[in-house]
């Protein structure tokens, strides 16, 4: 099992979430966070002054998926959360080794 | 070492932690989330209209622990989590390289 | 490529951040959590009565880096983190098989 998680911009979680149920992804978890890249955030005019705003809000999108729909997941959220301007965020990868469904107990693929 | 991530209700939290404290689990992290499974969150009656609720509030629980209890700290979460209902949860479990306790510098086992 | 996931003291973050930098670390995303270690939570008297204050305020930070400059990251962290009292926090370390940067598509160690 593969766990994507995403950073991205906040007002994309919408495209995304319809992006992955097209793809028949069924569940994702959702957090608030900050952060910044290689920008290191950036310089902000405000009432005539200059501020550097180094974190930026950001969601984190957690999906925890089949190695064999892991590609086609990273791909509907690539396409998207893409803008085409700097921030639009990254996705990391990484195994999961068991899944569990609480209510059922099922575990393994058929608890994704 | 492994990770457990357990996404729960959030009025479920008390009772798992209570469940983790009983099994001997000493440290975990709490963070707010969002999200949905297999039902795509739920319709909800709200003024005689109906809403589709597709994000419902959950808390995410992390914990670290060794090798050896992590599959007691997964029952203790389970049974105190379980409600029998919908969106009870989803537990996932992966490996963590290395543990440091930033205080006194342990690291691995001495350090979780 | 390796994940730091870093639980630290929230006022901490500004000194984190700054440490991170030095070493040349360029993105990094934080959320904010609550947890309790070894210590779970602490006694605080409020108007004259005694609270156990089990879960405190903690910030986690996530960054993904190249194996080659992970313990250069921790090293900062623990040293910017690090006030010599209980609840410093805690340091995890993981792999992550791919890192996708969305705005241009790279992947691996060029879209870190
Ligand atoms: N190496 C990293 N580790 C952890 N989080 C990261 C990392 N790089 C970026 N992020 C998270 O992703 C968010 C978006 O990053 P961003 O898209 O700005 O990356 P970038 O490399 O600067 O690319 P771009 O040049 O397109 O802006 C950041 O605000 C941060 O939360
Ligand atoms: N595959 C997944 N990846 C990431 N998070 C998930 C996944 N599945 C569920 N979650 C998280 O767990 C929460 C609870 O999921 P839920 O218990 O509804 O799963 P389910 O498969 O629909 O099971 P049930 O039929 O018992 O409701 C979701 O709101 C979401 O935050
Ligand atoms: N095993 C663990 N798994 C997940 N999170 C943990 C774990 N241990 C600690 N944490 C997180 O790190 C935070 C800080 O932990 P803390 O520094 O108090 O650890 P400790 O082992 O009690 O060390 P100290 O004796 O220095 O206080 C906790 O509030 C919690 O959020
Ligand atoms: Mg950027
Ligand atoms: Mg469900
Ligand atoms: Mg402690």
């Amino acid at each position: 099992m593969k766990k994507i998680e995403a950073v991205i911009k906040p007002f994309k979680l919408d495209e995304v979430k319809e992006a992955l149920h097209e793809v028949g992804l069924q569940g994702i978890t959702v957090v608030e966070a900050k952060g910044f890249g290689r920008q290191k955030g950036h310089t902000e005019l405000y009432r005539g002054a200059e501020y550097v705003v180094d974190f930026l809000p950001k969601v984190k999108i957690e999906l925890v998926c089949e190695d064999s729909v892991a590609e086609r997941a990273v791909e509907a959220i690539m396409n998207a959360a893409r803008t085409g301007r700097i921030g639009d965020g990254k996705i990391f990868i990484s195994t999961i080794e068991e899944v569990i469904r609480i209510r059922t107990g099922e575990r393994g693929a058929d608890a994704v």
